[in-house]
């Protein structure tokens, strides 16, 4: 399988995600600019990896600016990238933890050149310990021939390691316990469809793909529902891909367990709840194109949220790096990210 | 609006949705089987249009078939039109209806031809008014500025007059009650978005589109869920286009009422509960293409259920032609049943 991400010192090749699994295609991306458009065109994607490449995004940037601009050049680079997606918190966890050393480290360039690049690296490293310890605690709470409903991409396309979801999935198999999932396809834009099926493809784990409203017919044939996150309130409310409160509703229902899988990067401490959280709303024309049937109206106005929020209370709970956290989960969280922090 | 469905007595033209909404174009269809086959292929459908455009079917066979044959080519067009669908009960319900009469009627070719097609055209006719009095008693559960939120089609297109689900929207836009409605797209088909999209322009009714897993972003923002229905058991449970379980689990968390819109003809006296309900599997390939985007590996599996069942403990009531059934289903359908009948 390719590598969706390689970091080379004055620029950075990622795996257009939007190509796939159609075409394998690299972009070479040559300045924080460069990063911030393929990070909203979701070249690349996955919550863990575009904090991860945002961090890379300033490394390249530091390579780029001359001396006498790379401060104040940063400091543009920084706001940029923040912006680029507002709803995942990775990008401005990383960010704000590489400005941090930038403020540090004084204003002596070579100085700040290779600590911007040694944090990058340090967060891409950490990202995948984490994926890796995550894989462990969730495939612990896989049983054999389990039957698990997942939406969206969480695997090696959406972060380091083996991602997050499709992580434990990934080592439940390794582990032999045969799973086998439901892949929702995951409109407007098929991550599910598109990127789900070509890595449990590749990875040889058995899979059925579904659209997003068969969720509600296959539910209870399933043992559990694993999601990714893209942003995590201290209550636990989690921002996700759109279509995830959906799942969590219906397991609810039908009495099955939802687990949130998310490294502690994910986790945003200075958010009380979900309402805090802003939503990005993408181009109608994600939803009005869907093949040949393209509704070519422009009277049909759209409503394209990208996330949506799925309220604490109907998560069974969220398998990080540390463990599994469960309710309450207020507590719990809060303790987490001071361990993690210590 | 062009008419949908155009019954000459020798032929039957139905306007292509599969072609909808980017071209209006007629299919001549001259025979049981090729009326069959437009209903297999989605060219006409709708729970009340496809049964009464199976009595057509019939009628249209009825001329074509020579007088030696007509008793047995009636019975093997019969079985064709039933087969053509599975789930909807209304084809089989109009079918028997119909060869009832033939049975009733003896041999002679000329007495059967115009039995057959008075049957077909009374089916029609019935079906428009029930449409018209479900509509009537559906917008009364209306408030003013509702926001509605509803899957698939179920107006004009749906069926003879206004439809089901759609037309108490119609009725309740008529009397200026200023409806907005959720459009869920309806993966794998679009239905929503092709369908439904177009005709709310061509009425006048506000509303978005939005993805099917989007529903549980704007439940909370709405008032009611309306959904049409392929066909309902003894208890209630209901099938329905793939998505409405989902739509009715959600409405039950967010407390919102929670309406199936249909005939009497598409209740089924014959069996008790969802289970006995047969689901339509469709071709893998409606799921896998979805535009630039398809799935083009042969390897990857598809489960593409055209139906669900929603439990009749998630149900509010039924709008039907003579008034809206609440629990306790079991006897308030037998009794709806019983006053049809009588």
């Amino acid at each position: 399988m390719p590598k969706p991400v390689v970091f080379r010192g004055r620029d950075l090749l990622i795996l257009d995600q939007t190509l796939l699994p159609a075409q394998e295609r690299y972009v070479c991306l040559k300045s924080a600019q460069e990063v911030a458009g393929a990070i909203k065109k979701l070249q690349v994607r996955g919550a863990p990896w575009i904090g991860v490449v945002a961090g890379y995004g300033l490394a390249i940037e530091a390579q780029r600016l001359k001396d006498r601009e790379i401060c104040s050049g940063l400091q543009r680079a920084a706001k940029m990238l923040v912006s680029a997606r507002p709803t995942a918190v990775n990008i401005s966890w990383a960010v704000m933890r590489i400005m941090k050393r930038v403020r540090q480290e004084g204003v002596e360039p070579a100085g700040l050149r290779t600590a911007v690049r040694a944090e990058a690296e340090a967060i891409a490293r950490e990202e995948k310990k984490r994926s890796m310890a995550i894989a462990k605690y969730g495939a612990k709470l896989v049983r054999e021939n389990a039957k698990i409903l997942t939406i969206c991409n969480t695997g090696v396309l959406a972060g380091p390691g083996m991602g997050t979801a499709l992580g434990i999935i990934y080592q439940a198999h390794l582990d032999g316990k045969k799973p086998f999932v439901y892949v929702c396809e995951t409109r407007p834009l098929l991550q599910g469809a598109r990127l789900t099926s070509w890595e449990l493809m590749q990875a040889g784990v058995d899979f059925v793909l579904i659209v997003d409203s068969a969720a509600a017919s296959v539910i209870e044939q399933c043992d559990m529902v694993l999601v990714g996150a893209d942003r995590i309130a201290q209550n636990g409310d989690t921002a996700n891909k759109v279509g995830t409160k959906m799942l969590a509703v219906l397991a609810k229902e039908a009495k099955r367990t939802f687990y949130v899988v998310a490294p502690s990067s994910t986790f945003d401490p200075e958010i009380k709840n979900g309402s805090e959280i802003v939503i990005e709303e993408r181009d109608a024309d994600e939803v009005l194109r869907c093949g040949k049937y393209r509704v070519k109206s422009k009277r049909v106005k759209v409503y394209n949220p990208a996330f949506d929020i799925t309220p604490a209370q109907v998560i069974t709970g969220f398998v990080t790096e540390v463990g599994v956290i469960r309710p309450p989960f207020k507590k719990n969280i809060r303790r987490l990210l001071h361990s993690v922090v210590a």
